[in-house]
């Protein structure tokens, strides 16, 4: 069981990631209306805000390292929090920047997950 | 709604600190059998469990400050997320430590909530 969430978190992760560097506009199929994100502090929910945001963001060609990834299971529900932690390195930088992140999952009825909670903080 | 959800979770976030600082042993009112601890990538379940590594912890005389505080609901559980980021400096050291912190508060049937997910990561 809890290597299973670890397996799910870590899939989650690198799926997430992987859609944020190369397809951004897919990573629609990711929230649903009752998702919220808060990146740096600004508050969003939906999927066509969190998503405008999304698109929105200077990290184009930023170079993302993950340090961690640490899951457990959300009990009450059947989902999954995710908390990461890593740096990005941002073009033209010399120096990377910590950043922390962590999603809470839910599941679907169709056995997948969405993100309900997703909060991204860079770490000075 | 909002407001009311981020003076839940930074009221959390003050009382947390303020039993780890104080009086750790007491933190065990926040806990429950199911509440899951990653500390550092240590994982750990239970009140009992779950205490024992926190009055471990060498940060008896540190000097914490919070910069951020997010918090969201978790619209299936009426729980709330809340992430923290901030420092610490350890006694005996020049230099601050960047640590983030996450909880995942479930409520109890008294009206008021338990931590049911903890992970504490120092960012490097």
């Amino acid at each position: 069981m809890e290597e299973q969430i670890d397996s799910v978190g870590k899939a989650f992760v690198d799926h997430y990631y992987h859609l944020f560097d190369n397809d951004r506009p897919a990573m629609s199929s990711l929230y649903q209306p009752t998702s919220m994100l808060t990146f740096e502090g600004h508050k969003l929910q939906g999927v066509e805000d969190i998503i405008t945001k999304l698109t929105q963001l200077p990290f184009d060609q930023c170079r993302r390292v993950i340090s961690t990834v640490d899951s457990q299971p959300a009990l009450v529900t059947g989902g999954i929090v995710v908390f990461v932690s890593g740096s990005l390195q941002l073009p033209g930088e010399n120096h990377p920047l910590q950043f922390s992140q962590m999603f809470h999952l839910s599941p679907t009825p169709q056995g997948n997950f969405f993100v309900l909670n997703d909060i991204f903080r860079l770490n000075y």
